[in-house]
């Protein structure tokens, strides 16, 4: 059973100004959950189903749980459905920027899927951290946790002044533009930075004047762009492969 | 202004069955009814806002619009807004595979979303057509047409019984799953067919029994699967570099 107070805990925490008074997250659905679960990231409470809760044991044995029924789950979650569990996690100590190998750098993604997306193709491709531009769409916002489907457990995530970390970046910066040279003949150094702007503003010039190789995905049709997660993904796969 | 029998059958066509019904489907914003006139696709009906029809006399003088304020457009139509226009447009002729080439198939992509984002990516590419198994979403629903950002224009889509295309086809037919051979490695034949299954169910035995070549994007991180459209993306952009 989820009490009053715990649901208005849960309701709240899906909005950003009360999981920055409460340092508290929303973790929802079996991927997701799970994937805390073997992290062993250290859970507030836990709201889980019977089926969950038999599927999990081993895991849940040092874990306070509350048991609780789909429907009051599925009410208590920002999800269409949940029949699985919801985790009430404490925001994750800041980190500086790990500066060593390729950093992937985000300026302005305000899009909370995107943004996901961008989280858990970072991870297929073994980065360990993203750096993310002041403005760009909370990483903790449940529709990110969601869009990762797992991957936030992975990623460090540092949110920074980026023209600020840029200028005083001594290493290659790379930045996606419609005009740069082909990622596909592109020898990308070991260490650097790869920046992505938004689908509706680029790169701004604040962070774009500091890109010392604009690259390109090469266009073989008519499509004028790509949205910015799936660029991301096609250029980290080019990184990967030259490194 | 839109009447209420205008309005009766804009509603009516978000729905598969009068899409269907009609032969009609909708295209809404900005950017996809641009790319409609642009392509000289013959429309039905048109409602614009005064700006829109200012920003594209040349393209209108030979079609018949109706003028329409922004508030009318937003509520006919299912974006949340749309200060630019509707087109009804009559369903294109049904045209044959053509099997020149390489050839991208879908296996009961049902996602909406995804759909729209793999036309994107594959014009981008430069593809001309996908193959669609039966059960993938409908290509003309409006969710897919705005997420192709107006690729739908240039891809001819062609959707059947993907196992039967698959047992009479005679040349390379690739299949991505997660333990094949690695796209970056693949020397891909010019001619072919990739198949691409849905994140739920993979490829589905009836289909993945014809395939000669899984392929694989390698993986050097946690997570476990990339989404659909991602993995179609960066499997295309390998295709490209390779040929």
């Amino acid at each position: 059973m989820i009490s009053k107070n715990q649901l208005k805990l849960l309701r709240a925490l899906a909005q950003k100004k009360y999981r920055k008074q409460h340092g508290l997250y929303l973790v929802q659905g079996q991927k997701n959950v799970q994937e805390l679960l073997t992290a062993n990231v250290a859970i507030e409470q836990l709201f889980a189903s019977a089926q969950f809760i038999a599927e999990h044991q081993a895991q849940l044995q040092s874990i306070q749980y509350i048991e609780t029924d789909n429907e009051s789950l599925t009410k208590a979650s920002t999800l269409t459905s949940n029949s699985a569990a919801i985790a009430i996690v404490k925001f994750p100590e800041p980190q500086a920027i790990n500066e060593s190998g390729m950093i992937l750098a985000l300026d302005g993604v305000s899009d909370p899927g995107n943004l996901g997306t961008i989280i858990r193709v970072a991870d297929w491709y073994g980065f360990k951290q993203i750096v993310l531009s002041d403005d760009c769409a909370d990483h903790l916002n449940p529709k990110v946790i969601s869009a990762t489907m797992g991957s936030f457990v992975r990623i460090n995530v540092v949110r920074t002044n980026l023209p600020v970390f840029l200028s005083r970046y001594d290493g290659a910066i790379y930045g996606a533009f419609l005009d740069g040279q082909s990622v596909h003949t592109t020898a990308f150094a070991k260490r650097g930075v790869l920046v992505m702007g938004s689908e509706s503003h680029g790169i701004r010039e604040q962070a774009s004047q500091y890109i010392n190789t604009p690259i390109t995905i090469p266009a073989f049709g008519g499509a004028e762009s790509l949205n910015v997660a799936m660029a991301t993904g096609i250029i980290l796969d080019n990184i990967k492969r030259s490194s």
